[in-house]
């Protein structure tokens, strides 16, 4: 197939572009290298040793001679006008993975000059490339990275992404017969938690719009927190991704790995029975290939909720501490009063029996993999910047 | 009170600044005036020949000393640093009515420049505006025109912004006994129509979220469909509003009133049995008022839905047709292909009682409405362009 990934030099979209090509597929990376300049500008680095965005051009280009990567914004507007247009029109994308957004939740929350960019670039971002797909290909299934986060923490079960027919209980036994629910096919409620979560939400809206409207099919992935760094467990330096552990980019089991290796307390925020959806990277770039190598029908606005396993941040820790314990390390609690507001102690219960219909099989062991995470990381340990853990940008 | 009103020369926002002078309180306007500027872009104007911004800040300093108005954009970005931030500083208002905003649907939809100048001045003008309010004046009230658009047409009764505690049913006999739902106290799902109702969706989940973790208050109006021009009946030259008729910034009743009046067939789009909320000028200005009046606690989050009662588009021509028969004109339907994608024929039973409950008391008798704003705008008529009744955008 050929696949456009714009974000293709982040987190993510570099090792999906690696598995695609491998996979035979023809791939087109289109990326600003936002995500190395801001993690730049916040004072932290990437835990691992990645290459310069030019070494990884020459890489792929050597290795995989169709592939082709550039420095592109994907907007329309003023700062490059028409080329995501004009690249679609001469690619003609059969999918395009759109993980090309500012990703972090704190980052967003910093100032109202933060607030605005994330929101900028995400909203007015995707909708031009919307419009740029009705324009140019308007069969392409687009495959949108969203976020779990976009549904908050309400006290029901989390449907994947509409009402189900029948009314949500928050407790298996809650209702003897189930009664049809008359909001039935309606979106979802959602209650996201930051500026950056808000954007996904508007991004939700103005693509189902445009899946009703024009007839645009795309699948939306609610994803869960991912961990992890290797998708292979073969990875050289010009194979491997980016890892941030930072209070900005980092997430919660690689922050955590991380500060594990440096003997750092593991910052806990407020009483840590947070729940959310996590997967390993390598179950990510899997559920990916699988909604891109199944598309919805023409006209089908598609959601999952993507991730393997719910986890509190406390068992988490837990699982980071007796990892770290097995390879010889110590690793101790640091609570801390909760720089964000959101619920400490809640009902959870998403949904997300989609992808397994479709055959995601999914990394279980989640105590070996943190420990095969720690592993990874260990050679590089003494790249980490303590001074950008702790976390400073407060939501109040 | 002191009261800042955003979007003070538009056609709520002229007429709210005149009726809270004139009750006394102490008013300060703001406007960029790209209503005037758009229409005319359109190959419009006001049917009602109104005074020039000029003119009509001569009339306020003249009638009312302590009003100002100026132009400036709402937005905290690079057009306009800090300037609303500056105003909220020096004035201190107790409230802020924020009609600041694009309008028109079908103008959203025209092409990707239309759609991406509607999300950006919109959602980030409001959102500036919230980071704004938290900075200098972080308990006054945010008064939000957002509309009944926002949330489409579901097959079930629409409640006021949240999912109301026990089952909403489609039928007043489809539940016997009423089951509690899950999903209450989330925001019922939205299911907008265009770029432009997209946005104000947005804008209610960015508000929202200010008043939840900023503890902000804000009363966010999700407003039916205005028609009329006069509030007191006694307006002279330089109190009367601007009036559009154009496809793009007319609306339902106002322009079919402006085609009765010279002879032109009424353009019902398709079917004509698409219904929603109306209410006359009047009652709007009433409702903002009220809602000005009767702030909600700080940290509270209000939505009213404010409309008199439902009709359908055919009900509505109707109406026209007949008020216009009595005055001695004649006047036909004209059934055309909808250029908008909406349900032609579908349940409709929003409620909004909170208003009614404030105090609102509703003008009933809407075909005397009509008829008197036919001989409003009889003197006139002379002044319609035929050539931008029929509408040429499309949403397909």
């Amino acid at each position: 197939m050929k696949i456009m990934i714009l974000g293709s030099d982040g987190y993510i979209g570099y090792p999906l572009t690696l598995h695609l090509l491998k996979k035979g597929h023809e791939v087109f990376g289109v990326d600003n290298y936002s995500r190395r300049q801001r993690v730049e500008e916040v004072g932290s680095n990437s835990l691992t040793p990645i290459t310069t965005h030019i070494g990884r051009k020459g890489y792929l280009k050597h290795s995989y001679s169709q592939s082709f990567v550039d420095q592109v914004d994907i907007s329309l507007g003023k700062d490059s006008p028409g080329y995501i247009r004009h690249f679609l029109k001469e690619f003609k994308p059969e999918a395009i993975v759109h993980l090309a957004e500012q990703p972090s939740a704190p980052w967003s929350m910093i100032s109202v000059n933060e607030a605005r960019a994330t929101q900028i670039e995400n909203i007015i971002g995707t909708l031009d490339l919307l419009w740029a797909i009705r324009q140019e290909c308007p069969t392409t299934h687009l495959v949108k990275l969203g976020t779990m986060g976009e549904y908050g923490t309400p006290n029901c079960d989390i449907p994947e992404g509409k009402i189900p027919e029948v009314c949500l209980g928050n407790k298996p036994e809650s209702l003897a017969t189930p009664v049809p629910c008359p909001m039935s096919g309606l979106l979802f409620p959602r209650t996201p938690g930051s500026f950056y979560h808000l954007t996904k939400v508007h991004d939700t809206f103005n693509i189902e719009f445009c899946c009703r409207i024009w007839g645009l099919r795309s699948t939306d992935i609610m994803q869960g927190v991912l961990y992890g760094v290797k998708v292979t467990g073969e990875e050289g330096l010009e194979q491997i991704t980016r890892f941030d552990y930072d209070q900005y980019f980092g997430t919660a089991i690689n922050r955590f790995c991380a500060q594990a290796l440096i003997n750092h307390p593991l910052t806990i925020y407020g009483k840590g029975e947070q729940t959310r959806g996590y997967l390993p990277l390598k179950d990510s770039i899997q559920c990916l290939t699988i909604s891109i190598e199944n598309p919805p029908e023409q006209g089908t606005y598609r959601t999952l909720n993507q991730f393997e396993d719910t986890y509190s941040i406390n068992e988490l820790a837990h699982l980071v501490q007796n990892a770290a314990y097995d390879l010889g390390m110590t690793s101790e609690r640091g609570p801390i009063p909760n720089p964000r507001i959101e619920a400490e102690e809640h009902y959870y219960n998403p949904h997300h029996q989609t992808l397994f219909d479709l055959g995601y099989k999914p990394t279980v062991n989640t105590a070996k993999e943190i420990k095969n995470l720690l592993l990874d990381l260990e050679p590089f340990s003494n790249r980490i910047n303590e001074k950008v853990i702790m976390p400073t940008t407060k939501w109040r």
